[in-house]
């Protein structure tokens, strides 16, 4: 038997569990699921794809580039190889559509940067007491990510700004077909890529920002940098409990609901509610899973995110979405077809 | 648009990397891959998929038998459905072939015990400093997990024995098909299951196993609950120290090499050639890629654990293999076409 023969027991890892044979590989491969993140994490930190992007295709080119050993590199690329993040003809790698679009520095929508804020070892150790977390019914860490002291949602808002550039620009033409709006609210703001966006796209809008002092300070920088500083203004505190004021004809709320209960996102809500104006509109983007609850994969999954870290937080279906904004006071509630990604734009009407 | 039809960012998962449209989503799932082994490993640990094996479909039956919280149920199942180790129907939760027959601890072939040695925090820990170990060209953890007092060699012998068994018995039937063994040598036999199996389809067979003193009783305590405990015969130490004796029919060396370089592994071998008979043979077990070096995907895939956990440990190709041992004397060296896995079985004759 050829040795170059032996690619069946990886194909199998594609068919659906229903039809598969049983076999150990898989259990194996899934406990050893967090090399894939090491060796991302690594890749990234070493700047792999920025090397081969730049025309360093072998082992030993690459390493040089990225002041690694060679056998190192040799080895990481193959691993990535294997997980679809670099390509591999003979001895020489090269970049997949993935891996040139988001991982090569020089890209414009690099998003490397991410790896700052989703491998924080606070959300790392939230899930290493996963266990603790499903006996409870949250998260065995306290608060888990909501503590409001937690200094990652600054490093979330400085790493996970390149990944949500793209549906920020979506969002803001698809509410802006739909209506100009003047004075909009944006809660929990973050990096603030929602509201400027909002503010890139209609000269006349005002975005008035919802977030702790010390993340509201990314956001105006990001505001300054994206030149409509000058229309950006500041909230800070919790979106509890500082006061929106009110003539809102425009809120948006992205990223925010997944990590409380429903009763809580209703009380939210309706805060909002009552600072819009008659015929304003609340943009929700999340994490949005079908009534299975385990489709599509990504938003599905992010359930699980929410178990670990936070005490009560979970990704709503749109049918609870829909339920909660009502509950709030709002009219109608749509779901938009637009197209995000990992995120969908669901749009609840006063 | 209906929320039903929302499954179109998960089905492009699973096309080879060179068809893709480029997302973000599968940055973005890479690096959050950490969560499926803390899943998997909540799961084992929670003994889910038992409960699911004994007739508990809801999350409510399941979280009573598993004493864990509904929530927290539902959203690990939900997750592990979605990776596919459960389906789901309505609100029911069904075990896979896979979880059936592996991960129900009612299962004579059970290997949930397997994230004993493999989640081991010291072989975490080397995964951790991937990126130093990159840079170095070995682990970035001084011996890694060849530190000679390292305890989890015998959390390996106790954890990994399950998930071994069906490829020793596959092994010795192998062998045996051959030719008898009367006198087998089992180099570092951790658990022991290798060598217990040729003596129990071999009541000829006497078995000297070799590994570390405190790794040796869990392999006595094997051999003696199998019926071979009289035919068991120890030789504690390391096996690059210790005299193996001679007069062998038989060698057993299963996944062992991958932990040392070329040079270290052509040594141990000329001394397993020195210890057999005219006529005798080695048998090594091993995960072999590919030329290639990314296919088979899971054998592959290893060389970065040795890279993490080892100063120059490595997945060895068969060519590879096969000079190791023709350096180390033995005339011809073949790759086995018998299906064991994770690993192949290659077999040099003296």
């Amino acid at each position: 038997m050829s040795v170059e023969t032996l690619g069946r027991t990886g194909d199998s890892l594609n068919i659906p569990a229903e039809q598969q044979a049983p076999t150990p590989e898989r259990t194996f491969s899934a406990i050893n699921s967090y090399q894939l993140t090491e060796a991302i994490k690594s890749a990234i930190q070493l700047e792999i794809f920025t090397a081969v992007g730049e025309g360093n295709t072998t082992s030993a080119t690459i390493a040089r580039s990225c002041h690694a050993s060679e056998r190192g590199v040799r080895i990481l690329c193959d691993f990535l190889t294997i997980h679809g993040f670099l390509t591999k003809q003979e001895a020489s790698y090269f970049l997949t559509a993935d891996s040139a679009v988001f991982l090569d520095r020089h890209s414009p929508a690099y998003i490397g940067s991410a790896i700052e804020f989703l491998l924080t070892p606070r959300l790392r150790e939230c899930h290493a007491h996963l266990t603790e977390a499903v006996r409870r019914g949250g998260t065995a860490l306290g608060e888990g990510m909501l503590d409001p002291e937690n200094p990652d949602w600054v490093k979330f808002a400085q790493g996970m700004m390149p990944m949500m550039c793209r549906s920020a620009e979506i969002i803001a033409a698809e509410l802006r077909r739909e209506g100009e709006a003047h004075k909009v609210l944006d809660v929990a703001a973050s990096h603030g890529m929602f509201g400027i966006s909002v503010a890139r796209q209609n000269p006349a809008a005002h975005i008035y920002a919802s977030d702790w002092k010390n993340v509201l300070e990314v956001a105006q920088k990001n505001a300054n940098a994206m030149g409509v500083g000058d229309r950006y203004h500041l909230i800070p505190g919790s979106a509890f409990e500082t006061d929106f004021g009110n003539g809102y004809d425009l809120a948006l709320i992205t990223n925010l609901l997944h990590a409380f209960d429903r009763p809580t996102c209703t009380k939210l809500m309706r805060k909002v509610h009552i600072a819009l104006n008659a015929g304003g509109r609340a943009a929700i983007a999340e994490f949005v899973p079908n009534p299975d609850r385990v489709s599509p994969p990504v938003a599905a999954a992010f359930s699980l995110t929410m178990l670990a870290a936070t005490a009560s937080g979970d990704a709503y279906t749109f049918t609870e979405l829909e339920s909660i904004a009502k509950a709030a006071g709002f009219a109608r509630v749509d779901l938009s077809p637009v197209e995000l990604g990992i995120n969908r734009l669901v749009i609840a009407h006063r």
